[in-house]
């Protein structure tokens, strides 16, 4: 039963739809009539642990909403990752201020901490209902379909490759670009869903599902622009080669690692370089160009799926659900009912904390390097609606009159 | 007079509305009853050497608009700057399909090209009208008001700075966000049109228009903070020291340079990764990312200016009433008569061709770390309709219970 004082907070990498489960939870909670109060914590959990709380029922509806159309953490993040006394801490505040209900929205690592959370609370026989609300651009949670923020941050990955594969196509070359993804490649295979003609790119997808082969891939650079006068490239952040050695760490001086001992991959364009050195000294291709999508990818303002906002609402909200119905800790998911319906289900926190779910066989192309229809089929809908699409000149030639012999190559 | 064969091509860099430009050209000239054939050429002058030419006559005018709304050089593209050699090529190439008018849609290196080929073709007493469409997301063309083009690539990248505001908000630490922008800092600098409140970054642009210190952008840095607990920097990929020289060739080990002599600044990360260094091993800042924002900034599908494209479609509409009315040569030149709206003119190519213009200082503020109210006023309307806008939650603060004495920092 849902009642007093409930508090949320959001954990990890922001996301553009992050403040829709946010606003989903507080909007639904401040209807429930024995709800007294909605307190928001400030940078996750690090925001408990430090009583930097606000009052979110003195909101207004209004700039909720607002805020819920806002990408980005609005209670603001933490890559904390609390261990059992950490927990202990966030517990102690949680009980003095009377907390019923602790919705933490977040990924793997939020789902473990909050996990860890309601067993304190168990232990020390204190009511505390934990509702974990899934979100992450990795789209790496078990039992899911998939996850809010990832069908907005790869829209932005398809429509980004569109644009790159016409600019390509203009002024032809190598092109490379990184995208975020440490042991999951889906958001880097959202890149194919920006190709229209069989000739588009990304004419090559290398993912951490797969072992990297600095070889084999040169071969295949080499093979495409053969081929199509160009080649285009979308690489995960986290390819490694098959001893599990991210590709970065071979340019890397000095490797920074994060409070989970994670070797930094974003924020850096250092794997793109790198490759792109390697095509231009040993393929000897003139046009070579390597970006790294970087942090615009999850919080570009303007570019969100309308599946994915609606959905991070509906988690949100399905969350105060359970916690006024149910009498049950649990994580939030998403399933998929139809092409395109879904429906949303509360799983038990042990089955969801601390798990990584990667891209299935059936999504990767035979020869590792790209992906298949059953991932277009899968990832399409979630893209949301108004998708722009490109187009192209049909070619009818002018008959050459100086250089009669010629044959054309226009394109 | 506007009759016999048209010719239109586009060179340098592509932007999001270069096509709106090729299909005003194309739309207008299939109008004029004298017009027999309109035709495109293949990757710029480039082409027009080669005779990869097609005929746009044959295209249906849905297809054209559909062309219209694409990103990047429907035709392709060249970097190819001719000499005197090569625009004789060109000449040669046009007399021989008796081309009567010569439309090019490019930056400063196209109208200086045309400018060549229209000496030529006066030279050898043959009758060749040249107009020369403007387009540069660089913004940098001397005469106009500002560049089809640049419009939408600073709604793009005013766009991005806003969202990583925002994560950066969520996730405080020194974020370096590296734009295109050899020379002009216009691009640069729309990244302060994603401020809303006072404190939002970015807190520092650098632009090519000041010398860059490296010591002077550390202090800068440092400051800012100290002040809020974060730092966004904004930098023009073109910065350089006191000599001119290039910050970025600091850390390359071979430069790649252009046909124009140029050093190669985009399609590298090393920039962005040179500046977090320097942060981090200078300033002793934990979390410093550095992103390059790359190509997505000029070709990214499905961020456009609706200003921008109809100024972008009226340059090309333009050139053909112009070509059609009047016995000159020209550039199709913009200028602001209103808050907001535009006006074209026809300018002599030899008072445009090969000149840069760079940002005016009105717009840099007195430090030269920032721009003016005067630049948010020149760049605001062309940015377009439907900006979006980021909301921040109110913080009505929860007394601390554990911590009473502790005083609130949220944020």
């Amino acid at each position: 039963m849902l009642h007093g004082k409930v508090m949320v907070a959001q954990g990890g990498g922001p996301t553009a739809v992050i403040n829709e489960s946010l606003a989903g939870v507080v909007v639904e909670a401040r209807k429930v009539p024995d709800v007294q109060r909605v307190y928001g914590a400030f940078h996750g959990v690090r925001g408990i642990v430090d009583e930097e709380l606000i009052d979110l029922t003195q909101e207004t509806t209004h700039n909720l909403e607002e805020v819920a159309h806002t990408p980005s953490s609005a209670l603001g993040s933490t890559r904390d990752k609390p261990d059992l006394k950490y927990c202990q801490e966030i517990f102690r505040v949680l009980k003095a201020h009377a907390i019923s209900t602790f919705f933490y929205i977040g990924g793997n690592d939020s789902s473990d901490t909050i996990r860890i959370v309601a067993e304190q609370a168990r232990n020390a026989d204190y009511r505390l209902r934990c509702i974990h609300i899934p979100k992450t651009i990795d789209n790496d949670l078990v039992v899911n379909d998939h996850c809010p923020g990832y069908p907005s941050a790869a829209r932005f990955v398809a429509s980004a490759f569109a644009g790159i594969n016409l600019d390509n196509s203009a002024l032809p070359g190598v092109y490379i670009g990184v995208v975020m993804g440490r042991h999951a490649g889906f958001l880097t295979a959202a890149s194919a869903l920006g190709q229209k003609y069989p000739d588009d790119g990304p004419h090559l997808i290398y993912m951490p599902e797969r072992v990297f082969d600095i070889d084999r891939f040169l071969a295949d650079v080499k093979h495409n622009f053969d081929r199509h006068g160009r080649c285009i490239v979308a690489a995960s952040e986290g390819i490694h080669d098959g001893a599990g050695v991210p590709i970065v760490t071979r340019l890397a001086e000095k490797v920074e690692r994060d409070a989970h001992g994670n070797v930094q991959l974003s924020g850096t364009g250092a794997l793109a370089d790198l490759l792109v050195n390697e095509v231009k000294s040993k393929l000897g291709i003139g046009r070579v160009r390597g970006d790294t999508l970087g942090y615009v990818q999850r919080s570009f303002l303007g570019c969100v799926s309308d599946v994915d906002q609606r959905e991070a609402r509906e988690v949100g909200e399905k969350a105060v659900q359970y916690a006024r119905w149910r009498e049950e800790d649990g994580s939030v998911t998403i399933h998929r009912t139809g092409f395109y319906s879904a429906e949303y289900h509360l799983h038990p926190l042990e089955e969801i904390a601390g798990k990584t779910r990667t891209m299935p066989d059936p999504f990767i192309s035979e020869d590792g390097t790209h992906i298949t229809d059953a991932f277009r089929l899968y990832l399409r809908p979630l893209l949301g609606s108004g998708m722009p699409n490109a187009f192209r000149l049909r070619n009818y030639m002018v008959p050459k009159i100086l250089k009669k012999g010629d044959a054309g190559q226009a394109g």
